[in-house]
């Protein structure tokens, strides 16, 4: 007996969330376009070897293709490292694209949550050497306003550098080597309690002394004054952490220029895949619960790290990018748009008194071909009724009607939504329809 | 070492290739919602059980994912397969659906054919119970406004009915069972040499008689002429070919309402796949060889096939549909439209004696509010020459220029693609953009 479900951790877009998807989907896309983003698209899955070694401890999530011969392959887990991977093979130094697609993770699922086996992302991305925190700021603004044009109210958006992070650890006595690691403890930080995170932080080689620091730090949230305190910081004193408190106070300046104003500078904030290098950022809705709804930062290193191990000249490739989390902002939406009209007909063709099918078809053709959206039941038993009901379910704005009687004397009825009938000879049925439309559309 | 490249079969769409992509799905989509097609989406990979038995001989190619515990899944093969799933497992019985996403077989790659192992497919269907041959007409008409918007000029669709292939096949003395792995060698009778046709029918319990009886029958081809006449031909006579000469008969009357006149009937037609029931059909373009751009057809039992397998109570849930052949039509597309432009920007900001990077950015600032696509160079040397490089390169329409001698007086300079060079106020700067804007589209 076959069971009639979808595998573990994925669903079906119906026609109502498939809807939501798209209009959620060509928002976000116009922000791009409007920035001159081009779109690109890498396949579904990739040599498993370019996606080994990226993700750290979420390596195991990959799903893997079975052994057919051939290729050894997995599905992509995101869309960051087929970008990467895609540049480095056809040496491209710059780039402003989107990628909007399906990434694959072997998750527990919590479908509730909207954490899923298959999901949706929709990155931006730019890459190339440009003057220090340009891009970066443009990025924040391009999430700026894709997070605006939802209209869920306030947001804010959290910032840190990695390098600040390096140089908190740097001061905690860890090594380089261990910083990605426990970069990805910290990340935990609202995930976990406090005695888990440092029950982490001992296994991953963190003495006492180290946890306190790192705790001090972690505590650190605010503006530019924060930031401006930093200075007299000893983590200033660090030259990655000297660095990384610069270039914030830079961006800001190009921040405000921007008019980007709900921006918070968080120490604690450290994302948890380990090709970050620079700024990382999240944001959250302040009257939704879901966690952070976009995120991403800067990965200097990735592209040139393919290049090399594919045994290139080392060159440089800085990007920063993000992606917008639709699967959450999903979740928000369709809490919110309990109505929504799944098909997009205007004009019901329907029947009085017969089927008169024929004269249906001949209606149906004439409208389609003059661009009209429209449709018929194909069905004998014109009931008045069933036909109503199907116009009314489907948010039809207009009912056409022929009889008997409008065949004869080459006229349609056509009844709107307030339920007033009008009389249209079939010479200016188009004509009329188109504008009937146009004023509804206004 | 890492080897940076795709899988075989696989490739990267580049931004000029999205670009097409995009174009082409976006006016296939209009067709569809035209017609009061909602879209619905499916995973990427399915149950593998949900797969088996469906494919016929090429069940070979399907993509398997690897067993890590837990569900055993494949990559999806079609997307008519999945549909089937989705409605029997949501009892739905009536819906016009589209979907559009990617779908794996590893099958030989001959890519500069257009055969890949992930490519996209973009399919319309409608499901459930009307009046004989309404829906196949409607969806004729649906293909052949698809067809016709590509612009591609003479176009044929060739029809034929799977119960006049049966027809045939009885009276060639074969058993029911046999029916659908000879039809599938029908299929092929463009592709293989009549002789290597021969040796497969033998093989699959053809005598000499039955073949030559095939032989004759898929010779015929003409118009509605050539079905009066199979009325009075051997077949007729056969239950199963005088309901499949009387449906096709019907549907002409109706595709003479769509004024639908290129269709060719051909009882060669066959079509590879298992689970057709009827009506199929496919087009070709006369002036382009890439074969089959559009194909599809009746398919009245998978849907219930899926609930009997369930264990469900049997319920018709006749459907008919087709798949527009995009990774064709994309090859044609690509030889027309050599120019292509990538990104939609149609603003450069650009600086002249200078850098002036945060007065670039206080004007990009401006201009994306207002929602006008612009761009600028995050670099330090606004050399004049690389500026308009880069416009001309990416077919930028506006060239906004400013200097020390505009920004003290408060003005910047606007050139267009003709070179005209305009002043232009600060304060007036969005509002003459836009309306230059507006008059370049229209």
């Amino acid at each position: 007996m076959t069971t009639l479900r979808t595998p573990k951790g994925t669903i079906d877009y119906g026609p109502k969330e498939s809807k939501i998807y798209e209009q959620m989907i060509s928002t976000v896309t116009k922000i791009f376009k409007k920035h001159g983003a081009c779109s690109i698209e890498t396949p579904t899955f990739e040599l498993k070897q370019i996606l080994t070694n990226k993700y750290g401890d979420d390596s195991k999530l990959i799903f893997d293709l079975k052994d057919q011969g051939g290729d050894i392959c997995a599905l992509r887990y995101d869309l960051t490292v087929p970008f990467a991977r895609y540049m480095a093979q056809n040496n491209i130094q710059k780039i402003k694209r989107y990628q909007i697609g399906k990434v694959f993770r072997r998750d527990q699922p919590a479908i509730t949550k909207g954490r899923f086996r298959e999901f949706i992302q929709c990155d931006f991305d730019i890459a190339g050497k440009y003057l220090p925190m340009t891009t970066d700021a443009e990025c924040l603004k391009i999430a700026y306003e894709c997070l605006s044009s939802f209209e869920f109210g306030m947001f804010t958006i959290k910032i840190n550098n990695r390098k600040i992070l390096g140089a908190i650890l740097t001061l905690s006595g860890l090594n380089k080597e261990l910083h990605n690691t426990v970069c990805s403890t910290i990340d935990k930080l609202d995930k976990l309690s406090i005695e888990e995170i440092r029950k982490e932080l001992v296994s991953k080689g963190c003495d006492n002394k180290g946890i306190e620091i790192i705790e001090k730090y972690v505590k650190y949230k605010g503006g530019v004054k924060m930031l401006e305190e930093l200075k007299n910081d000893p983590i200033y004193e660090i030259e990655e952490g000297k660095t990384g408190i610069d270039e914030l106070l830079q961006l800001n300046d190009y921040l405000q220029i921007f008019k980007i104003n709900n921006i918070s500078y968080e120490l604690n904030l450290a994302r948890g895949t380990d090709y970050y290098t620079g700024i990382i950022f999240e944001a959250v809705f302040k009257d939704y619960s879901v966690g952070a709804v976009l995120g991403g930062g800067r990965y200097d290193n990735l592209v040139n790290d393919f290049i090399i191990e594919n045994g290139g000249k080392g060159i440089e490739v800085p990007c920063i990018g993000f992606s917008v989390g639709v699967a959450r902002i999903y979740a928000i939406l369709s809490e919110k748009m309990k109505e929504i009209k799944e098909s997009e007909v205007m004009v019901f063709v329907g029947a009085s008194g017969g089927s008169f099918l024929e004269e249906r078809m001949y209606i149906l053709n004439e409208l389609w071909n003059a661009n009209i959206s429209a449709e018929t039941l194909y069905i004998g038993n014109m009931n008045f009724r069933k036909q109503a009901t199907f116009c009314s379910k489907n948010k039809i704005p207009f009912f056409l009607i022929i009889g008997e009687e409008e065949i004869k004397n080459n006229y349609v009825q056509l009844c709107d939504e307030n339920n007033e009938r009008v009389s249209i000879s079939r010479d200016e049925m188009i004509e009329v329809i188109t504008k009937k439309i146009q004023n509804l559309v206004k």
